[in-house]
């Protein structure tokens, strides 16, 4: 496989949950903003949010980037132009989170660079209310991630990954044997645990229902974690329509229409 | 604003639309889709579809990438550990989108690290029948993006992006004043003409409703572009809605509920 310094970075990547208490300098947050800004776009419907420092950011991060889908700028822009939204939101939320997330790997990327761990908090869609109401977020808004950044303070080896047959097809989406699925599994689950990944985390998603535990940190790992959450969790999608109906963006066309 | 290899790497990325016919190696192939793979994840939900070559690929990139959220492979992991998918599928979206485009940005900056230029096709979950049968791809998988890719056969600079501040707020989100907004979109439009982007396409987006072209390539410029796209286009959400529901996702609870 061809490498280089870049492609050695981003194989480097870690996901960063300690950090040292240094504040970055004003010219390395503009220099990763900016770098997120060059991602490639469909209407730069990304936009950011910064927090620098305070209690209230997880891991006791110094900053705390959220990234915004934000229809509310465009449609001021299409105004001036004597333009009004039309495009159904649906679409509209489609793109706009590609942009934000093209930004947001490049903020990753970029922090990286210059020393700057991060880590990605996925609630954000969840808590759109609340980031709302910290950042007095106008309708037409809507926060699709969080990401801490600072200098780390801790150190270990990058997360493994599902080997490459099991991510990349070519010409046709291959029919998995069961071998090659229980390869893929094997290479995360042992990777995990060689790392000791949940023991030191400390962390077993709980089994719902009553149900009894059986697991310990010697076999839990990732494809066990992953079932837990992806088969017990948010079953409505009730919760998060909500969300986005209070920032102003209608999924289905039997909804209410957005406000103008 | 510090900068480094990487940043400046970021700082000029092109999207390319004309390609030499060289075919880049697999080992080039291999770096791009690993880097990718090393993306920050919620649950590996990103995978890759590869076309190589052949007079279906846009602009005649030598290759094309088709960019997936990969429920099935999920399902496939948690089946095997006698879980089912209980989450809603808008979530599962919003989670899989994100991975998705962590994955797809990262292929992009690497690819431009090994001298591989690159293109979003934004059009693909709008086309995702016709992708599916394309490449096979069984229920449960949703193609997000396409991204062609090859070595650049043309050389110009990299396209604006709003000011800073439009983009990067700290502390709240503020209140754009008039000047602010004509600034940005000043920065936009002369920059987009200074390039002659329009002209050299030779593209403007057509007026709905017979009404009268008043631009030219003298002052159509982003914003106007912009205006026209989303102040004409894609009115219902009906036809995104059913591309999801043929690939088995249903996003609302209204819904016919998923096929296990």
């Amino acid at each position: 496989m061809k490498t280089n310094a870049v492609i050695d970075l981003m194989l480097s990547h870690r996901s960063v949950r300690k950090y040292t208490g240094e504040m970055p300098p004003d010219d390395s947050i503009e220099a990763v903003v900016r770098a997120g800004q060059q991602a490639p776009f469909a209407a730069q419907l990304g936009s950011v949010l910064l927090r620098k420092g305070g209690e209230k950011i997880p891991f006791g991060a110094p900053l705390l980037f959220t990234i915004l889908v934000d229809a509310h700028r465009l449609e001021l822009v299409m105004a001036a132009r004597n333009w009004r939204m039309k495009t159904n939101d649906l679409s509209l939320l489609i793109f706009g989170i590609q942009d934000a997330c093209y930004m947001a790997q490049n903020m990753v990327v970029a922090g990286e660079s210059l020393g700057l761990g991060s880590c990605f908090l996925g609630a954000a869609p969840y808590r759109a209310e609340e980031i709302a109401s910290e950042y007095d977020l106008p309708e037409r808004v809507f926060p699709v991630v969080q990401l801490t950044m600072g200098y780390p303070d801790e150190d270990f080896p990058p997360r493994p990954r599902y080997p490459l047959p099991f991510a990349l097809y070519e010409g046709r989406y291959p029919e998995f044997t069961e071998e090659e699925i229980a390869r893929a599994m094997s290479v995360m689950d042992e990777g995990y645990l060689t790392q000791g990944y949940y023991r030191a985390l400390s962390h077993m998603v709980k089994l719902e229902g009553g149900r009894e535990e059986t697991f310990t940190f010697d076999d839990y790992s990732w494809t066990e974690h992953m079932g837990r959450k992806w088969g017990q969790w948010f079953e409505s999608p009730e919760k998060l329509i909500d969300q986005f109906r209070k920032r102003g963006f209608r999924l289905t066309e039997g909804e209410e229409p957005a406000a103008g």
